[in-house]
């Protein structure tokens, strides 16, 4: 196996790239690193983040751009330092973060936090200080990333079920995880889209007592109960949900990002020092509240980014064990403008994933 | 000792007996139940509360209203069933918590967090549910609680500094226990009245490798770095205060209670996964800030009310095994108004406690 010098991918142009805009055009990667590996993709997830990045949401976007951060593939090219963590074959996933300075006086890197190092570099839209590259994603034939940020996946995993994990998963699953869902909890997961479909499988398979989706509205709750929920709340239309509801939640893992979002009304929903852990990043600010609704029951808001390499590695063999099945819809790649329009549109049941046909059939995926 | 059938307190009779128009008249207690102690009062510190209660600022006070829950005294009368707890004689503090429903199926009372029992009956300005009678505070000669929410206190302390510690002192330090200040742990106090200077007191008592006092003006930093604080941030006049310690604590408590606070500057002080706990309750709602302040660092606002009193109990074994002296400026029960309008004007250093002095002097107190 061998990698290209250029490769080919989905490139956004501009804001309105978000449109269903993306052209398939070449890009030179990332100069090779002896840190790197080369990935063949035959994966990758379309995460709301992508949408944000591609209609400069969350700042000003670096375009041209190729987005994507939920990529699996095959390493096809490893770099001399790299091949002590990779070989070429393994078939690997890499999220949201591709780098962070690994420095050992680095108060994040040195404690398994990484995607919390000041010198993060998302996989896309991020600039490596080094060469000044700026990272692109994986609407791509391939990627080249710092192999300790690329995860192998467990055998029984299937490519297009862990592809969405790497971001999408991680996200809610660290949350549930480091706020202690399992038996005996109550956990609610505001959202049902496609973190939130995830919020409530790995909920349901860490054992919580009970896990409530919340969401707006009533139709997606033969979903929510397929997927594992014990209870649905729909907050359009179930009335005084949040008096019916108060104080009956340990943990509550918030997964939409509009800004007004019943913040103080979820709240009142945890029982005595509860948590809620807000991972969907509004673009606006977060609505104002009353001091009262976290010191009246100790409760606490809080907020969680991604996972790292340890914590993807963690959720894939507790996926795998547990044989977690997530709701995805494949697609080729060659109809990337098709998925993103959909994902935008919030049609997707619940992840689309995008497949390069190819490399999936060549090797039987 | 006997207890008398009316009890004799400082009375305010409207929103404006804050200014200094409390009135020494006669009220009559609850009516005495089996479960309840008498307790003639040597001491009562002047809590921020007492004065938020007196204007009605967090919602219409019961007037006419004795207030002050930072009551120590001894008890003069025993119940029946409390007399299994306590005896005539017991030197006792009380917080600002009299009774809760101390049910076996309340979540609350039956995990150790009365505070935030569903029944919570304020020292003051609650009402008991059975009587229909409301209760009345400590600025009196007497006062009759529930002998479950009355604490005995260690030998050594004087009462004078076990006062404050009763509302004052517990406020901060649950939050401080609670959420792991100790060896290794940076903590940052935001307030340096009342609460505050006990925040800094017990963060360095508890061990703490840096206690960072943070205060509007410079003026305190005499003061906080006597009481045990490391460091000093003045926030009206260090330019760049919040960049400049940008993510260096673990954990800040904070005892202001003005809504305007620089809350999301405060939350960049907090190292990836710290905490911010508010203690102080504005009668307005908080700054609005942006989700990604928590999520970009894994971080967390929380909230938290007094203690419970195996919390109290705790935290007095903890003062008097760590010889913790509180700034208290002593007053005769006599100047209550001259105290309320002092602790108003903030020119509290930094605790004003009335006292008794018949009684304080009968027992050599």
């Amino acid at each position: 196996m061998t990698s290209p010098e250029t490769f080919n991918g989905w490139l956004g142009h501009d804001s309105k790239s978000v449109q269903g805009n993306l052209r398939w055009e070449s890009f030179a990667p990332k100069p090779f690193a002896e840190t790197d590996v080369d990935i063949k993709i035959s994966h990758c997830g379309i995460c709301g983040s992508d949408l944000h990045t591609l209609r400069s949401g969350w700042g000003p976007t670096h375009y041209p751009i190729c987005v994507g951060h939920e990529i699996v593939g095959h390493v096809v090219r490893v770099g001399n330092v790299a091949s002590s963590r990779l070989q070429i074959g393994d078939r690997v996933g890499v999220g949201a973060q591709a780098f962070s300075c690994q420095k050992e006086d680095c108060d994040e890197c040195s404690s398994g936090l990484q995607q919390y190092c000041k010198g993060f570099v998302g996989t896309y839209n991020g600039k490596y200080e080094d060469s000044g590259y700026w990272s692109m994603g994986g609407y791509a034939d391939h990627a080249r990333v710092p192999a300790a940020f690329a995860v192998k996946i467990p055998k029984t995993l299937k490519s297009e079920d862990a592809a969405p994990m790497m971001c999408g998963g991680i996200t809610v699953y660290a949350p549930l995880k480091n706020n202690g869902a399992g038996p005996g909890k109550r956990v609610g997961i505001v959202g049902l889209g496609g973190l939130g479909h995830f919020g409530v499988l790995f909920a349901k398979a860490l054992g919580c007592e009970q896990v409530v989706a919340i969401s707006r509205g009533r139709n997606k709750e033969k979903d929510a109960r397929a997927m594992g929920a014990t209870e649905y709340i729909a907050t359009a239309e179930d009335e005084n949900w949040d008096k019916k509801h108060a104080k009956s939640l340990d943990l509550i893992v918030s997964t939409v990002s509009s800004p007004d979002l019943p913040l103080a009304e979820y709240l009142s929903l945890l029982r005595t020092n509860g948590q809620f852990i807000q991972v969907g990043a509004p673009e606006d600010k977060l609505p104002a509240f009353a001091a009262f609704a976290l010191i009246g029951q100790g409760c606490k808001l809080g907020g969680s980014l991604i996972g790292s390499p340890k914590e993807i590695e963690d959720m894939l063999a507790f996926a795998a064990e547990k044989g977690i099945k997530p709701w995805v819809q494949t697609q080729p790649m060659e109809e990337a403008n098709k998925g993103v329009v959909e994902m935008d549109k919030g049609s997707a049941r619940y992840r689309i994933v995008l497949v390069n046909e190819e490399e999936a059939k060549a090797r039987g995926l």
